[in-house]
């Protein structure tokens, strides 16, 4: 061993004892004589004291040598409280240069002088700072206290493949050329989906896995060619049990790593949840909701508002002496493309109980008197209105609703709103390809009582799916599953699969459905997230040790990258760039 | 939630309760007008009652059927002292069918009547069978255990990526076709070494991962693409340390999973092991080893054994009366090409003291009782000798010695005899290509006192690589690694690679060396394996859920597939087979 100790655990109870101590050097000062360092490893930093003795050793150190020392711990003159080692430091006896460092291309400190790019490169170098050591710590905490829930409940963890085989549906599949096998390929899994069904066919009743997942599409900012997923699947249960099963694992989470109570989550249906916040993952911290006004603001005169299938009203609390200035800004964020909004209405509601509106050629105060109450909005608040089509509306609204709690600061990462959504539709309509698309995937059981609906308004028809919703972010969906060979099959002819392609790219599933499959269904959150939710932040990326670029690309090791004509020769391949020249 | 208990859970406190189960029906039987069912899930099995008035359902009740009742529990006229719910049954009131099952191409018995391919191909009802449950719910509590005792010594579970670079070292890399990086692939791991590598640059001290890894190779009996390892490493440590760590870590896991206590396992030199042995992982449940006989077996006219390099003598004991239809066979064995010796020498020490060779022509009973003077034989005792160059003759006596360690039933699969091996060479001779090979792998550390061998004789310097072997199996390896830039260039040099090839392909780890890499070393455990010898069976296949046969095929989900065109389109390539047709 190369210490007794780390550099997080000497306190003043060691004072006398010879220690030795390993670490990265943070930064060393001269002081006379004596040259002070603070050395650093994974559990803290403790202060050194080097005499005359070595002083030659001591002025050669530079930031991040590698050094062991051998010294003895001595009580500070000058404590400092904000770390734990503070009361002690460490008169050096002896001192050795386990390796030189060259200058790091950045400062390993916590407010770094790196950017994104170079930190990137030596990801190495960035994963020493504090902040992203803290970021995998907090991941290792969450998976162990994962895995300690579900195995106090009977669940197994149990591995499936990584080479599987490539289905059309869905994002689209990695595939890996067969060598063995010229000609095929297999594809790395979009999730364990299939075999955790079999899996359930096959009596495990309570499965897990914390597993990685692969979807090659274009990558949007803040998404991974591979991430990891919390995995589950039960068998006997229905929607109830595994809402209750999952929340109760999440007040588990909270409460371990966050010292957080919830006694239970809320829950919303999804038409509740389009009718109040215009989307399915409802950030809850704040109110805003939606109020529809129709009634009080068409019929008159405003042509705009007539013409619209609906007219929407939020209040922002306390918002009323908004300048003219910070009006035009909000106007102008839902009138960007991305909003797509043609217009805002704003009404003040003074504190002198007055009210001031852009549409004040159209409403006399006492039509926006009624307007603010049907909204509860009261003196001192600010109502907007988007109006148009209904769908259109909702999202807009959902975007200035989301914008302004930004601006307002009702989104604090701090505090923690878990929801549920659930009674999703089934299927939603693809325009462009005049089709249906399974809006969870096409496993996900109808519910009972809309499944007429199927043969005449499949649309219409709701699932049993629910999804989990943390302050506004997705963290983790799932559904009861068809265990009914016949329904499975009506399932990809609705989604357009002739019987031929349905047997023969899920034949299995549908096989291993004639022979005694229990009812069940399951839940799988996303476990890069939810780390990152968990620690306050909003992107996953630093909660990836070694993550990809937005080109999917790993600009440390420099990969993808190409390989040999040998093993393109192994593989029966050829690549198209390469005939072209 | 369908049920109220599970089938394995009953006992004779629960009498009179009102119950809900659901299960498999494992069989019925018909008494009069009661039918009785044996009712199963993973839990165990439970026995219910159905009377008369359900007689219509019952006898439609057929094997693996999925049903749900309600009933009350009572206590058994015959209890059945073998299964925990033996003492109570069910007297059924409801009963309904979740859904029926077809006849299972094969039984679901402990003993079934299903061939190996008929079970691949359904898999999903294979794992209902209670041998593969109780190994699947083994390698859960290992994985458990494996991180509650890592996590107690502040080891962090650390995900690496699976996309990566593709390096030809070593074995065969899969590949898989870059989208969004045309004419570029990425390369699924052989395992996490260089990530673990930077990571304790990163200064994260003791990492670990339960890990897949992947190698294209032709397979092998009992081998697959894709296997588990547990995977770790540990900065500011020497080979001592490690071996300690896990030493621990393996004690822990045989006294929780196996209630077997081990106070610390036996060490070996890789030359001793050679030498006694002669193999690298050594089956040290018996003993028959080596004795090497030159001195006294050459220059007494027999021919064999005067041009032999080495004459190697076991002893088996008791064996003595072995019949020549034996011995011929003992003879057959090792003639066999796979072991290759050219004949077989035995020398029976018979119970009345005297000596009975293959060799009497040129051996007299004095020489022969020196043979067995010093390998030990006492009267009742055989002595096999094969003689030959001494490494081919070690390896041969090696698979004499396990094949008779088979036939005399000292290979007991509950017993377990864990070994570490230590002091492996660093390089290995390879004939064909003229050019060593890391025995490890290329950043495994030479031993200090034999650095200056690398200059002068590479192959003779040792490495501080060990190996942990179980039972004769290795089920992990590992090394204290280089961390010093240079010398990892000089590793790189031995082994033949540019330093431009050396900078291509590890330039991103050399690099790192450079910013501060601690003293590290770490060990990768075979999870399969290990989870096999554990559940006392040699094969690995069945502690796998889905593995894949020798052709890295699964024939349950038929995979690898041909892929559409679109795909390969889309990734820029085209198979030689289309081509050419």
């Amino acid at each position: 061993m190369y210490r007794t100790h780390n550099n997080g655990e000497l306190r003043i109870d060691h004072i006398n004892q010879e220690v030795t101590l390993c670490g990265w050097v943070q930064k060393t000062r001269e002081l006379g004589a004596m040259t002070f360092v603070d050395l650093r490893d994974r559990y803290g930093i403790t202060q050194l004291v080097v005499g005359e003795e070595h002083i030659k050793i001591a002025k050669e150190l530079g930031r991040e040598d590698v050094i062991q020392i051998t010294g003895k711990v001595i009580e500070r003159e000058s404590k400092n409280k904000n770390i734990p080692t503070g009361e002690i430091e460490i008169a050096v006896k002896a001192i050795y240069v386990l390796n030189k460092s060259k200058t790091p291309p950045f400062t390993i400190e916590d407010k770094t002088d790196g950017g994104e790019e170079l930190r990137m490169q030596y990801r190495y170098l960035d994963l020493r700072r504090n902040p992203l050591r803290r970021n995998l710590e907090l991941r290792h905490r969450l998976s162990i206290e994962v895995r300690k829930y579900l195995d106090s409940i009977n669940f197994l963890e149990i591995e499936t493949p990584y080479l599987i085989k490539s289905t059309p549906e869905g994002a689209r599949d990695f595939v890996v050329p067969s060598r063995m096998n010229e000609g095929q390929f297999y594809a790395l899994p979009q999730s364990p989906q299939t075999f955790k069904q079999l899996l359930m066919v096959s009596g495990y009743d309570r499965y897990y896995q914390i597993v990685r997942c692969f979807r090659d599409e274009d990558l949007r900012a803040d998404r991974q060619p591979e991430f990891t997923q919390i995995d589950c699947e039960m068998a006997f249960v229905d929607q109830e049990d595994v809402l209750n099963t999952f929340e109760a694992m999440m007040v588990h989470l909270f409460q371990q790593t966050k010292g957080i109570d919830f006694d239970s989550f809320p829950r919303m249906t999804y038409a509740d949840a389009m009718e109040n916040y215009g989307c399915d993952k409802p950030d809850i911290r704040f109110g805003m909701t939606f109020n529809y006004i129709n009634d009080l603001a068409q019929n008159k005169g405003f042509n705009v508002f007539d013409q619209s299938e609906s007219v929407i009203a939020i209040v922002a609390e306390g918002c009323s002496e908004y300048t003219r200035k910070q009006l035009d800004a909000l106007t102008d964020y839902v009138k960007r493309p991305q909003v797509g909004a043609k217009g805002m209405v704003y009404v003040k509601c003074n504190e002198d109980g007055t009210f001031k509106s852009s549409v004040d050629k159209f409403y006399s105060e006492s039509d926006l008197k009624e307007w603010a109450d049907k909204c509860g909005a009261k003196a001192g608040d600010l109502i907007l209105v988007l109006s148009g089509d209904k769908a259109a509306t909702q999202k807009q609204m959902n975007e200035l609703r989301l914008h302004l709690g930004n601006e307002l600061g009702l989104r604090n990462p701090e505090i923690y709103a878990p929801l549920w959504v659930y009674d999703f539709p089934l299927l939603e309509w693809d325009e462009d390809n005049s089709r249906y698309h399974a809006m969870h995937h096409p496993f996900t059981s109808p519910k009972k009582e809309d499944i007429a609906l199927l043969e005449t308004e499949p649309g219409k028809v709701r699932a049993n799916a629910y999804d989990l919703v943390l302050n506004g972010t997705e963290i983790g969906g799932g559904s009861i599953r068809i265990h009914d060979k016949k329904v499975q099959a009506k399932m990809f002819d609705l989604l357009g699969f002739t019987p031929e392609e349905a047997q023969s790219q899920f034949g299995f599933l549908m096989n291993a459905f004639e022979y005694g499959a229990p009812p069940h269904g399951g839940i799988a959150l996303g476990f890069d997230r939810l780390c990152a939710l968990f620690g306050g932040q909003e992107t996953i990326r630093d909660f990836i040790a070694f993550p990809k670029n937005n080109n999917g690309r790993d600009v440390m090791i420099d990969s993808p990258s190409i390989i040999s004509k040998e093993q393109l020769d192994e593989l029966n391949i050829y690549l198209k760039v390469k005939e072209a020249l």
